[in-house]
């Protein structure tokens, strides 16, 4: 969780938003930390456990200082889990906060974000700092504990100066 | 429950088994109690409780007296839902007990075996006893000592004689 | 579970009654299936598990043919669980169904029902049929579909004839 | 949460420490961050929520930058929880952090830290930061997101300086 040393999230690669009006680019949530959960909508824990967690993060934080952005990291079964079935997914589950379609991958099956930050499978949960740093990547489940006091302590690095 | 007035089950109407060498209809079934459990697999409810009660009954009853038969009735987003993907569903949520995919509605979206049961919505528990007579549906997820004893007092019925 | 081999359940010795206007002997609730739950209230696994599943028991069948009946077994640590400690207990946990004091051994740590019973330890259920012949001992706690079936099992069999 | 108008916390009146070698005073844990759990081992809500979340404190941060301290405040019932009662509480739920016994009231219930801290009730969970002063004070049981980004915010301030 060093701030000194960390390097810039990679950019992510998104060929289509749900829950979003504009494309939540990480340029444009700069001053932010943001919680990029990734997640398979056929992953089981992913479901009974990772997609909750952020739904409770999206809810015990204010939104003006923390965004939750979901990212749909098909790496297996892509026929089964085409955008279209993630729409009647996102709708039965009520999930609010904006969800990504990571763009799939060339000519591998891991998809380009999944890729760009070296994912090891689903769910994975990745912290970004105000300044738009990779700060803590983690996969499968830890607890609220834990990412309730990740977060505060990125929240409470001073937000970056706006200069040109 | 009471069994001297109860109907026949209606037949199964399934294009295509999951974890079966063989059919398992209702004419093979009999002698048997049958817990059906119907669901879909976007469906929240049938995922968070009504798969998992599915699981429980099959490990804590003996399979000689006891059939758990998983039915896949989509009547919303067909689409989406299609064989492939619940085969995916079925390997990602390690289901072991026979699931039939429900043959879908001409016209309407209602697919037949569900129609004919008259199924309020999944998920939907139903319990069919020695004879074959349905004696119980219930709509949504019931508590577990509840179902217990449904199967049990079932299961304590005489066996139909062999007649011709 | 086989009834024809059952021996009678040992009497109860509760020195005092908790919820109950008249004292539920075993002969009174003859006719009815009885689920006994024996438990210490500094028991962790009797809090968490085995008085909310007495109380599930107690909730789902009908009084008219099953008695959830509870023991305060206490085989350790007696100078600080008095039935004076029991009575708030009971109040601050809202357990309605009625509870009897297992009265002290002499002079060993075993209260006397307990001991009759040979119990392993707390909490333990116990299932009495319509004959008042114990059918059924667990040390721990079971899961609610084989403990409903169990009980079930026990309501299908025919009450005693009322011969004098 | 806001440090700069905080007033000290209250000091702790204890006639009797479990889990401690030397009593943990305020004045003792300055520099640290300090976690007060208050509860009444007959309380359900302590029992099922209260405990396990100080518990799960306890295992989540480092023992040198955050001190868990439960705190016995009976208020009702005295008579039925002596400190010999907690002593056997404290070992049956496996509690291994220090607790101490609340100073009963003269002449009222309310025991005396629970007064001068004007708890409303059993659980309750206090925060006190590096400098001794009260940060957080709620009754009842918060979700672990909010609570661990709490005990986060304390953590980041600067500790305070060792001055004569």
């Amino acid at each position: 969780m060093d701030g000194t040393t960390a390097s810039p999230a990679p950019d992510w690669h998104v060929e289509r938003w749900f829950n979003a009006d504009t494309p939540p680019t990480l340029q444009a949530l700069r001053g932010k930390v943001v919680a990029l959960h990734a997640f398979q909508m056929l992953c089981p824990g992913c479901v009974a456990s990772g997609l909750p967690q952020a739904q409770r993060i999206a809810r015990a934080f204010d939104p003006k200082h923390l965004a939750v952005i979901g990212l749909h990291t098909v790496f297996e079964h892509h026929e089964v889990m085409p955008p279209e079935a993630l729409a009647v997914f996102i709708r039965e589950y009520r999930l609010t906060f904006p969800i990504g379609v990571d763009r799939p991958g060339t000519p591998g099956p891991i998809p380009q974000t999944m890729a760009a930050y070296a994912m090891q499978g689903t769910p994975s949960l990745i912290l970004i700092d105000r300044h738009g740093r990779l700060r803590k990547q983690a996969f499968g489940t830890e607890d609220d504990l834990r990412v309730g006091a990740d977060i505060a302590f990125l929240l409470t690095e001073p937000e970056p100066s706006h200069d040109p």
